[in-house]
């Protein structure tokens, strides 16, 4: 097989985050502690995990940064906008994710990151506001999140940027006419648009500047045609939407599984509990829809009920967020599935998952950013769907379906990074070792 | 790519089964009533499941019944060996797995399916013992199952036989020197050698006669060398081991998710209750030595705790069985996986599994049967490894690790069935799409 | 102690319940089986409970119903009001409770049971309507049920009779001026005023007759002051409300627990999931604000925050009822209880409660029909705080706070018999065993 | 009432522990940061229960340290016997129970705690040792606990003591001949009898200084009768056995609540997975024996399965105890509980408790020191049955069952307060407030 042309990963990697709370200082403080040797890149699939190469009984399986050239860990540097003006030491702080003891060893870096003026406003994002935003027409601060962009690369001297949205989610809004065109897009832009949120201008910004902008919330955002139309011009890899964490994630490893075995499942329930900013955000009825779709769409397509009516043409799926705020960042999962088999038996599974959003979070954020520039790197552009292994509502081709199948999303990222260096990819057959 | 040579499924296939109990019964019954419309074969894949072949935008997704040749239910002919004389209709309403009233309907059937004797040796299963056994030496009763597989295929006029093992597990033995050739294992078997055990005489019968061989118990059978190289000379497909159920089932599900996102675990305790007869024989230490170390192994191939030292290496597992009457065939599991994630923060997942023991494996033999069947036909012989989702121990040659991961189990045995019919593997690479 | 003057248990009692669905069904079939040897009477404290009398060390503990003169089960006729026209067979059968076969036993004595026509009105249940109702204003419609009750007492050669809720929540309304008197409330009845709920006019005319009401919903039905005086002139026990079941039953067993220990508690998260007319009608927000606040104040004034500031004060309290049509009957309760203890160190209890509501609520109707009829022989009157151990929000004294601990209910019940027979009342010092 | 004639608080208190492990030193760390104002006692009853004394409908309900005559915080000093030879500061930290940080605050009072040489014996306790151990025989080990003590007195001088055992489980026995007179005990000592065990000789030793002695573990000890008679004839309060925290304080707690609900129980399934010295301790087959036991009778004395044939007489009880390191000293109870209900329909109840052992146990160390002096001064000797609200098996008058109900314990400690004070006792009859 031919190995695809990939530039190096030569000079500095600037990763700007929408947002600097739980998540993005999660993710940054773990970034400066590993660099000093204090932590290790738990959750990390690019900095720990290997990939196999070849035969089974063969012992090829570097880790996947020594086989694709990644950017470095030392060569990243942290810009970030946000509505509130804390320093990210003093967000870490407030967030409450982290040990002060463990931000401890790291407050010099994190408080050298101070917030940008932050794109806001309250009709998309309801129950929270802040002090620390841009003014003028949507199109003037789109200008001024490019000019940030444009300053934040002089002022660090940097090869390559990536930008990775990490705030809060805006609230559930359908496509328009509006966001049909680049050119409808930048009309609306200079007329302020009501449609145009501000994800939207981070994310045409970001295009604009030829830099690659991951979705970490289930808003819309890059999945309409004019963004996915100008990131294809311009060269630039997008992805979203909603990182995978959580209960999603445990229901994209369960429901393939009972699918697997040909399970059928009569109700599925899912209820959460959480109290950070994020679930205070969710509390407000609009960004909630924004997510249940995004979180109910899964099992959708993973059970695919037109396919397997007696199986799964009936499940009742109902998924509850709660606002609970004794939980602070932690966010506890609890799942109750109804299923039968053989002869129509029931059975029951319930799923506990006491997590912590941003730990689960702050992992994903770093291998979409040096995923991202990996693939602008090998000239891929527009949807990446092989980073759907990362999202909760994965981003496809109009003419195929969504990958929610943990597991055939992970056989996706790696068979695309073996197709990327020529390798031969898996399959699993493996009958050659019984000949 | 070119398509394996198969032989149609003309004509009757024998099903026969060591033990008369839970599993079998339930099994049997399954098949009379979705014979007669009354219910359909939920949780068999062979049954149910599409396979799809070509892209994803292209619609070709049939039943994998329609695109191998299977034999036909209709087909299906029963033989069980026990050591107790009930019929599979008694013995159904002694298990007490199925409601007396879905008995009902199909009665007259079950109540002709009577036990053969059984082979039996306290010495291999403690906690219980029977009537209906067969006398003599380890060599006489061996040519006695013969027999009984012979008088099967010549009363009902089969076509092809297939033997599942049903029966209790024995006790934990390791490999000796009369199990390595099949010149030492025959010697064995007239000199009523100690170590081998009822399980290995139904293999060697079978296998003898031509027969596939399944083993739905955790203790060693088939997979001693002498066995091993009897199949192949026989042109034999055999498979093991331990039926993938309930709570196995359920962490090769989960811990390959844990690992595809490079989660580590400090702990994970599973304990199980259950109240069957094989719960019975499973409260005998030696019972539940077969089972423990078949239970404990998945972990351990799947973390790969050299390569994720990191993540694994000290990892603590527990796995405890307890026999609890009030649940009869119900089963319950209960996980506790304790779990770190970025920078080291731990989090918990807790699953509680409440399920029905038969009603799991029931599809499953039904599966292994037509499977077993199909690959015979399809001139494969010896270790079939594509049929790894089906056991908790997977058999596998000598040379590769086995793989325990549910999800890779399931592309193993779908790209299998593509390979035999010539279509193209799926490697879930689709770059097709964004091009 | 001097014995209250009780007048025997003679003749035939008549338990008439607005509502013949899931509930009154499951009491009845159960009350026909335990008639005939078929059932014995699980869950009812008048049938299976001991009452110690005297010393620990003395050995009297005789059945409650050997203790205090109750009526006999033989002695016991049923009537019931619905919407919709089943018979008590026909709506068992639709509720899907009790298996058929369970039924099949007292299937003529249960169709027997036909229900007369309802007072309904859609203004107070939203989610559900039927064809059996009284038409006709409010007041000629309380004398209707007067005549139905009147009828039943002839046609069943009656010696006293008791009505209990069973019906559907009806929406949460709070007290207005026509509840405050008597003859505001008649006059209300006569003008049709919208604020009297269909249960106030079956306990306006239960009371009427002097037949003892219980009520079994959350709903404001006795508790407004102008049928609390009728009671009382009447020289009728009323009770209520909301049958302890489920969820509320284990909460009011915990949270004693807990303040027992002087365990702290920072939050407590109730989901419940249930699929039954229940669920359905509680799915209206009307109906569920009724129940919240029947749950909601348990913890209140078990954990009296005012008294206890440093550990309840800020306890965040939520709870969810959702409707999940899978599990029919079954409800299930999900509980998280987020406590702190010694230094103010965490940790968590949860409680997963697998149920079936009318089970759980058939032998408290039961309990309260005998008990009600007791009270009132004995010459007790108005509010009987006594039974405040089958209620989730019980009825009480205004000058003081209801009682919702479990235990001191179970106590108060208990103490109160002992009271009626002359026995003395039972403090657990026991100091006597040690002088 | 006439009240009882109670000598007062006045001078110092100390408190003598066998064991400066995680529970002493958790206990001690509380105490001294109390002293200071840093935390509050949350889990003690002595320091922030209150009493209701007369009705409901008045307000008097004093703080029980107000309403009794309890020794203050302040006048508390600690001394303590261990193998090791850590100071409790030290040995606080490697318990691991505390953060430093907490620790930090008092680590001058605690590293002042150094341990005394402890009696060991590996008969008795198997999985650990240590090396600050006395020798000699039996009987010298005895004197020089009992100068242990009267040292203490003088370098602290204090007024009284109290000891109370915060060892590990010695591992189970019967009784034997030696332990039956206090004449026959003594010369076991002189003989070094071998069922004499460590234990035994501390409360030998404090017994015969006239302090009182608290058993917090689950083997015999004070409850053979040369103890009982020794301590009635010194005049000094014993009180046991094995601290009630974590999952036998739930059951306790649930097991009253079915049985006041006359719900039958089938089946009930504890499992437990600790990771503590305790659980080290507990995975010697005698330690948990002894262990067992007493968790086992709870619920034998609670469902009273002789009285309540039909509902206990066929509960299967089973329950595990797991050593998981991962744990550390953080405990988690699984219970599993099948219970049935009207007309014997099945139910279940899963309750998971998340406990730290140690937080747990160390108010109930400080409620049984400061209650134990209280009896003392009230002329109370022998067996303290109110003090079973603290113990997982308590310690009782021949003539009479032991009381495992937390409420009626809690009923039984509390109206043995009232009884002292002179107050009225509370029976929860209240049919004053509607009369």
């Amino acid at each position: 097989m031919t190995k695809v042309k990939i530039k190096p990963a030569t000079g500095k990697l600037g990763i700007l985050t929408p947002g600097l709370g739980a998540v993005s200082t999660t993710f940054m403080a773990g970034v400066f502690r590993i660099r000093k040797g204090l932590s290790k890149p738990f959750g990390s699939v690019t900095q720990m995990q290997t990939i196999r190469l070849g035969g089974r009984d063969k012992s090829r399986s570097p880790l996947i940064r020594d086989f694709v050239p990644l950017a470095d860990l030392r060569d990243i540097e942290f810009a970030a906008w946000d509505i509130f003006d804390d320093n990210a030491y003093e967000a870490a702080v407030k967030a409450g994710v982290l040990d002060v003891r463990d931000l401890a060893d790291v407050r010099g870096e994190m408080e050298k990151v101070k917030p940008l003026k932050a794109v806001f406003d309250q009709k998309f994002i309801h129950n929270i506001d802040g002090p620390n935003k841009k003014k003028g027409s949507k199109w003037e601060m789109a200008q001024e999140v490019r000019e940030d962009i444009r300053n934040f690369r002089k002022a660090k001297k940097l090869d390559r940027m990536v930008v990775v949205w990490c705030g809060s989610t805006e609230v559930y809004i359908e496509q328009h006419p509006v966001h049909e065109t680049i050119e409808s897009f930048e009309n609306g832009l200079k007329n302020n648009d009501e449609w145009i949120s501000p994800s939207m201008i981070y994310a045409y910004a970001s295009i604009m500047e030829g830099v690659p902008y991951a979705n970490g919330a289930p808003h819309l955002t890059t999945d309409i045609p004019a963004l996915d139309e100008l990131a294809r011009q311009k060269g630039v890899p997008i992805s979203g939407k909603d990182f995978k964490t959580g209960q999603t994630l445990m229901k994209t490893v369960i429901a393939p599984a009972l699918k697997a075995r040909m399970l059928g499942v009569r109700g599925w329930f899912s209820t959460n509990i959480l109290g950070n900013r994020d679930g205070l955000v969710l509390d407000d009825p609009g960004s909630f829809k924004s997510k249940e779709i995004s979180k109910k769409s899964a099992l959708e397509f993973i059970f695919q009920p037109d396919m397997y009516p007696d199986l799964y043409k009936d499940t009742y799926h109902k998924v509850r967020i709660n606002y609970y705020p004794p939980k602070g960042d932690d966010k506890e999962g609890w799942d109750n599935i109804d299923i039968f088999g053989w002869m129509g038996y029931p059975m029951q599974l319930k799923v506990n998952f006491l997590c912590k959003d941003s730990i689960l979070a702050a992992p994903i954020v770093l291998d979409l950013a040096l995923f991202s520039d990996l693939a602008q790197r090998a000239g891929m552009k527009g949807i990446q769907e092989w980073l759907s292994f990362y999202f909760k509502a994965p981003m496809h081709a109009p003419q195929v379906h969504p990958e929610h199948d943990l597991f055939i999303q992970h056989t996706k990222l790696k068979n695309t990074l073996r197709h990327m260096m020529g390798e031969e990819l898996i399959t699993h057959l493996g009958l050659e070792y019984y000949e």
